[in-house]
């Protein structure tokens, strides 16, 4: 059974988000993706938030991306915690986004990640996060995955030291 | 039976729009006004709205402000013409409201107004353009309204000539 | 006779739009496209804006970026409907565009669409909802373009569910 | 034992998010409040975040305007799920909030609420939300908080037919 | 005759511009006003544009706000100089305005002045700028005017060091 | 002797402004090219700027990016006309130069132009407009300049009658 | 001596960086104030800057509000660091004063500091931060500033946690 | 012993500041560069910070891109002068990063530097100009770099003189 469901407007959206399925992968939650518009299947998307409750589902995860509207529709439909992702465009990079699914009404909140790449696996973790209150398993895993970020923070400090700073540049520049 | 539907998310939008039921009633369009929320009560908005061709309704005026999903969610669920009215809020002065209704994804159109104290009435003036394609009444009142706005820029144009410059800018101070 | 007409200030804005023309191919609806500039041919704009009704058209679809007075510039000229289709630019995406056409003044409406790809084919859309409020044809196309849209939609979720998140992906990154 | 901790950088913000508050206390939430700043305090602010679990906090609200740090650092120091409200500014009304607390890098999320007047109560909404997964009676209080929001539009409906829209607007105008 | 055509688009924007007039009358150029829309009277417009020349005008100032299509409007109908005054709207205190009048196509010029209490007297200046190219007079006051805003500056140096800062500070706000 | 005096900040911002040179070639015009900058050779730019009247020059054209101070610091010593060309940059296209020229402070007056491809040849135009109110040659080229951008159009629209949309649309891609 | 110099192009902008006095009085630092402007006494703003160095001065600290090119123009006359400070605005308020400081070009660096209330005081306190390098007592003050701002938190808690957020909410709205 | 201490949150922005140290091995300047975020090894960062003047560090440089707290989180723990350089992002090009930067709350001062390409060698110069108050090598060096950016302008003029515009623009795109 699912623990987190992950609600996408458009399937272009997928591979911009696809840090979100990594990280959940790699925890071993269970999730599920679904395809849905707020505006091209409003009924579709209705009917899937509203039986996400008893199909397991504790988090909604719903990424949009221009006028937005899909995480603010997901959450009129269920009290369970919408974690919206605003997908980048070209109207100041994703500004439209980020406005669209930022400033919700009072009474119907959303949970907005960042555009940009940081945004699905952010997601992710803030599902995670919510989750690990009562899953003592997820809260060490999340805190294991922070002394790894830490740790390789560490490595590449060692690696600076190492090369100096004229070289480590280069080799970024190599790796792109 | 109304031939024009106006919701509304929130009755505090009422008194920003009121130029929209105004110029309505100098028409004599039959309106319905109906306060319904994309998110707190979405149930009744797509009643609303799935229902409105039944009811007689041609052309549907939406205005929300903030994230401001309501114009976008109606559309979702007619093939009516539907008109969006940003409201204006304390991001830029509506940036927010305007990018959220104007920035709809492809396959469901929104005809976006000006944020401000000229969207509602513009709205209406829309709204009974599409009208008036088969209703001579309406288009010779639309021309009318036309010619009305040039024959007021007249006569200011001839007010500040015999006062000047310096007594008419006194006079519309007195005014305000 | 056109029913739609399309007036663009540059040609460079053609490619642009171009999903507006095919949707209204695809409806079958008669149209006609012109090049005329606010600024650089005012006469002609004027000219072809007055002339439209008796030309047969029914709605107007002006396109421009930037400083983007020519949806505006052809409103002043017609009660007819007039949509506008703002095109992006370097300034934040379109930012420019999106603010020329959205805050016309009181009393002289255009209705504006997204900026970007989404522009052309929703005006397509907007204008012919508007037409098949007395075309029972259009009105029947305009449903069946909406369930394509939903089917569309759920053979990509029966794609994604036989084939999984990661080949989904990669098969989208494949096709670019 | 509080189960949500609030933190905000300056006293200056309490009345903000006072409905924060409010929506806590009807729900009879334990909750605890303190004032320290990301930049003016930062060893206070992370002592109190590293032992909000073991005082028996499940979620973290951080308000806080302008550069506003304060979510993202609090963040920083807990695997606690950390909700964000931007407070209002004069750049744009609070972008300068939203885009400091949303835009949060990989690996460490920050749910952003909306800035303005819904901020604090959708922060205590979004937080309730969150612990009624494991809280059958907070639950329940969620979904008695939206039926009651939709009766309360209901409510205005009927006013509104009652009375008119012209009535309607003049007593909304003077209960301001 | 005059040498300057001072044109808005609606009366409520005279006093917004109005130190355009106070430095016309110093400099003892004869100026006129209209009151004439791009959108509302766009015939008037043209024709007062058209005939500008011949009834004595050299420059042109426009004054507009929100879509501010007249100064581009204007310059569509002549190849005088055209300045345009950007009013102050509630968008971001008038940035649609400053974008409709700024971002003008390839050939039509617009000199854009800025926003807010600056514009009026700027473009005064700026026309008097130009017109002293062929007149001594003219350049002589202009010179004159820049001598007198460097003296004031001087006075209030003489005052701050005098009064010292504080009391200096204090007189200041008692002024307002 | 040249009439116009070009000043620009940085020798990177010459092709950007390319169309300026293109233009005043074409009319025939004397102009000098000057590469200072406001900051890196204040004294240098003053200097040129001080002595631009006696070398002949009546306009100047300053192109500038970023903080963009160059045709402020050049208006500031002088009363010639200045037109402000703001250079493109990364922060949403250049809203930073267009900011930072439109928005001089009373007293001063910079003409700004638009942002962009149109800014050099605009900038170009404006001159000449300001120089044919005293040069008849001029003011006889840029009515030409019109009736050839109004000729260009009507030949485009033959080209795209001729051919049909489709082909148009391809034929332009084609040339990109 | 004055260690530190402190030019405003508008006494205007006197009561908006008051702040910045304040401290520098607190801290017993010699400041001088001169009001001088970028672009209506060029010449006296590079004499005061240019002598800036011989009369004492170490730091100087320079506000301006719109196009804002005072601290840039300051910086073209010195290598003394120069702080800049933006006044607010009505563009979005003060984001063209942020961005004509901020975005310096490449070889002359000026030092951003907030705009609105915080920017005055800020520019004082990083003034004094660069001072206090070789001013031992100026270091130690500043760590006693930075206990103070601690310690007036650590008593706003107490009394926070004495009275109860209602009636300190309630308190603090009564002291406005 | 460092003089100057570099922190980055990650080492992908490295190359963005790398101007930041050629600029100081070019004036022979001591400096050290640690990777540490704010976000992520916020212990690391506060250690870092807190250590770095017994370290010998006068100045700290932080880098940061989109929420980018580090500046800020950096001067919480510290009284040295601390430089906050903006990196770019998708958001306006770096909007974020600017606002998330300079927008300090009243009493932790950091110094904003440009975002985009001036920003790490105006850090460095802005560094230089804070150590060059107690040594005059760098102060000679400082006024150097000056001189040697107004010569190379000074060539550039030259070579555009000789060459003409055409032949210098043509050759400037041959070597991009």
């Amino acid at each position: 059974m699912p623990e987190i469901g992950v609600i996408i407007g458009s399937d272009s959206d997928l591979p911009r988000i696809s840090e979100c399925f990594n990280i959940l992968e790699k925890f071993g939650v269970n999730f599920e993706i679904v395809i849905s518009s707020a505006h091209r299947t409003p009924d579709k998307t209705k009917e899937w938030v509203r039986s996400a409750k008893e199909r397991g589902i504790s988090v909604i995860i719903a990424a949009a991306g221009g006028a937005a509207h899909l995480p603010g529709v997901v959450a009129a439909y269920t009290v369970l915690p919408v974690i919206g992702v605003p997908i980048e465009t070209n109207i100041a990079g994703g500004l439209d986004s980020i406005l669209s699914i930022i400033q919700m009404p009072s009474g119907i909140p959303v949970a907005a990640m960042p555009s940009g790449k940081a945004g699905g696996g952010n997601a992710a973790l803030f599902a995670l996060s919510i989750l690990a209150l009562n899953n003592e398993e997820y809260s060490l895993k999340l805190a294991g995955y922070r002394e790894n970020m830490a740790d390789n923070i560490d490595a590449k400090n060692k690696d600076l030291n190492a090369k100096g700073y004229m070289k480590y540049i280069n080799d970024l520049k190599g790796k792109e």
